[in-house]
């Protein structure tokens, strides 16, 4: 399983005599084959420059370090003495919020560190479409580029100060991303993404040396891009299919990755069908009166009394609250729902006896907390425009499902497991989830939560070469429905404005609830 | 034959559509499949970058340059249009004092032009090793590195002039020279070809993109630099080797280069073994008193007066005459020998009456021409001390080649035919170099003189992708003879100081010639 597309090889060379006066290239190409039986070598000029003076300060006994591009080995790195117990990889996940780093030992197949941060491109916009929009500007791409590398740099050195590894010793880097990120990250304009008929420039697996595009790692590292599959399925899912084990099992799967926008994959070993929606940044705190990301004093958790219609808060790092995050709002939107004070369509019922519930020149509104319990000068309302917000993105993300399952024949019962990637994924309670339609009802044993998908598949590919050619497998059997053109996919979207549904069929455990209740 | 590394494809790709919406990379690959039968398809991201834009603009026909790099196929260049009649290479031969550029057409297999000029490096020492020394100096390698490639760049640009062609169009460059400079031209430090045990850092073919170099082409383009076999047998020879036929024929062949170093290769298809000797300059006109290269107003061709002692000259360009260069220095050296001027050792008979030999401080010379003839403000004269030097670098030649020759069991005699490569060569008359013991003594008709061998086979190369494998295994096949600790070659050495030869035995036709003087 470990067999990382990086090794180091320690290796003692017969030292140059006038019978044996091979060039110092030709006598590494030499023993690496007899010692090691590796052939078909090539090596950078920039290797070459320093190779006859490493050799004869190391006395002949080097470090090799090799990287297998499938066709072939490319001497990456040669060092003095034997440093081949430390062999360092990065995985990245691309967000277009949030960039995760992760350091690997590759001799063990080990996290040593991690570290994450907003993605600098933020401040040129929240989604991938106001990034693309940026990237048409005058340098607007070249900004954006140079953005997510100086992240990505911030990030690697602080792994690499956590784990105690030098920068020079990191030998490889494989990242994940969507299709859009992809592009800023390798510096392509991402602007035909945008424009129908939608193509990116490159889904393929892209292998490029890291410094090339700016990553402060030694020269000759690689760096592996995971394939896309199209303008809005993009190599973070193919990552999450390799990395969650999707891709092998036999059971009918759903997989779920809910950030910005939604991207959904239905199949399992066999065939693969993928759609995208956008979700809009509800999930994420954005387009919420008090949404805010799920940092500390985010309230994540929501129990309503059906007598009192009092609510019963969790915040993270339990102080006082700043705002609601997306597994609040899910919970929040879940129990309004449960106790009556929202109907189906997510509308107030204003006739509940509670100072909780009430209507200004903006709407109706629910109060989770007045003003003197939080940590901000307002109280922090849930108002029928934040609900709205919520039933489309948990609509379309539905109606996704639904057009899945529909193209293949299939019926969204038969799903057999549902995998939920996103680092939003972690917080979610499935069965809220369920309540509001967000995620089928399915047993709560049939979902598993994967967190962060997409670097958990650049992980995979780091520390075993055999699966950067699965990810392309992966990519090329994946059949992208695009959804903006799909005709049913209007209808089945408003049918899935309702909480939880129109269909109440559908969520049977649901409506077993919804009676009890009343 | 003509089999081009880069060839270009005029191909039309499918406009894209929702139903067929597969990125731009995608699209191009699958056509070049579908089209062509090309796979295994790799493309930078330079490429990439243009690719979307340059696809559009163009209404999706475009010329794709494909470079064949032998385990598949890179993308180095995407045009709008039909392009494909357009198809460049470069062939360069390095030499250590003049630097040759031919321009190709790589559809036609013709030379469109050609240039030449005196290697930059020339300022900073005239012979390898002075420029091995002088890249040991602080910035040396790089002033030495950007030399080189400042005269190529110049004489790229001058071809293209010529040829009517744009520095952009040429798709391919291939370089021949010696170890050293093939080491100065890619920037590698030539330090250890000058201590024993003399190790080049890289003898195998190199592959590079010219721009990485210094070489001033459109980004992608690849250089191939021609194996060398040892520290003193370069790429140049093997070029020579495979630019003349030698490595096909079943012929036993002697193969010579005769520069400031002279090579030789002994062999036919089935095996070679090499050898190189410092011949010293001599034969460029260096270490000569009026020696000079072979430009206007060199003394070329000598004939001397058995009863008057009076020479008859004729000089490049017809004009009075500046200095003497080596095919004159070779005629002079024969014609006073056969005359009786000079003894077996090169020592002159000062016994006869003639004003035009005499002795000074210096000791004796003979007067090639008087200070009004010439167009220096000084007689021309050929000393002693010239025809020493000249008999140093032919009894050193001469000695190799009868090393070569015992190391293998064969006689010079069995010598089916003998390969004359270099500038040098195409001056030289055959006759007169057999009468000093520079050349063994065979029928002048078993002589070719190829000229340029380095060239021809850098050229070779750009036509022929299969002729890169086919330098790769001459360079492998041959076996080199390091004469400095041969035991053999001083006392050959010493047996060859002698006019033409201690044992004249070997050069019957020669002693004809003496006999019949007599």
């Amino acid at each position: 399983m470990l067999n990382p597309a990086v090794t180091k090889k320690f290796i003692e060379l017969p030292i140059p005599t006038i019978d044996d006066s091979l060039s110092d290239l030709e006598r590494l190409k030499r023993e690496l084959s007899r010692q090691f039986d590796i052939k078909n070598l090539t090596v950078d000029i920039s290797i070459l420059k320093n190779l006859a003076f490493v050799l004869r300060s190391a006395e002949w006994k080097i470090t090799v370090t090799l990287f297998d591009a499938g066709n072939g080995f490319e001497v990456i790195n040669v060092e003095a003495g034997n440093t081949s117990a430390r062999n360092f990889g990065i995985a990245i996940d691309i967000g277009t919020t949030t960039v995760v780093v992760q350091l690997l030992d590759l001799n063990e197949g080990e996290v040593l560190a991690k570290s994450s941060n907003y993605n600098g491109q933020i401040s040129c916009g929240e989604d991938v479409i106001s990034r693309i929009i940026f990237a048409q500007k005058k340098d607007g791409l070249e900004k954006l580029h140079d953005l997510v590398i100086s992240t990505i740099n911030s990030l690697i050195k602080e792994t690499a100060i956590k784990a105690e590894v030098e920068v020079g010793e990191i030998t490889t880097v494989v990242a994940a991303g969507n299709t859009t990120m992809s592009h800023l990250f390798l510096g392509l304009n991402p602007k035909f993404i945008r424009e129908a008929p939608y193509i990116p420039i490159a889904s393929s697996l892209q292998l490029v040396k890291a410094k090339e595009i700016g990553i402060d790692l030694k020269e000759n590292v690689y760096l592996t891009v995971l394939p896309s599959v199209a303008s809005y399925v993009g190599g973070d899912i193919t990552s999450g299919i390799l990395g969650s084990g999707f891709f092998q099992t036999e059971k009918l799967s759903l997989f779920i990755d809910i950030g910005t926008n939604g991207e959904m994959v239905l199949g399992n070993s066999e065939w693969l069908v993928a759609c995208s929606c956008s979700a809009g940044p509800a999930f994420e705190g954005g387009g919420i009166k008090h949404g805010m990301r799920a940092t500390k004093g985010a309230i994540e958790q929501v129990r309503i009394s059906c007598q009192t219609c009092e609510p019963m808060l969790l915040t993270i790092g339990q102080v006082r609250p700043k705002g609601i995050c997306g597994s609040g709002l899910i919970d929040a939107a879940a129990e309004l729902f449960l106790t009556g004070i929202i109907n189906q369509k997510g509308k107030f019922n204003l006739d509940l006896d509670t100072p909780r519930v009430r209507t200004n020149e903006n709407g109706a509104e629910y109060v989770l907390a007045f003003k003197d319990e939080t940590q901000i000068d307002a109280d922090i309302v849930l108002t029928e425009i934040d609900l709205d917000n919520l039933i489309r993105a948990k609509g379309a993300i539905y109606a996704g499902i639904t057009i899945l399952a529909e193209s293949v024949g299939v019926k969204i019962s038969d799903i057999e497991q549902i995998i939920i990637a996103g680092a939003f994924g972690n917080y979610i309670e499935i069965e809220k989830a369920v309540i509001i339609g967000l995620f089928p009802e399915l047993e709560a044993d049939k979902f598993n939560f994967i967190g962060n998908g997409s670097l958990m598949g650049a992980r995979a590919v780091a520390f075993s070469k055999d699966l950067r050619e699965t990810a392309s497998l992966i990519a090329d059997k994946m059949t992208y429905l695009e959804l903006s053109v799909n005709p049913d996919f209007m209808d089945r979207y408003v049918s899935a404005l309702f909480l939880p549904h129109t269909d109440l069929a559908s969520f049977p455990g649901v409506m077993k609830m919804l009676e009890s209740r009343t």
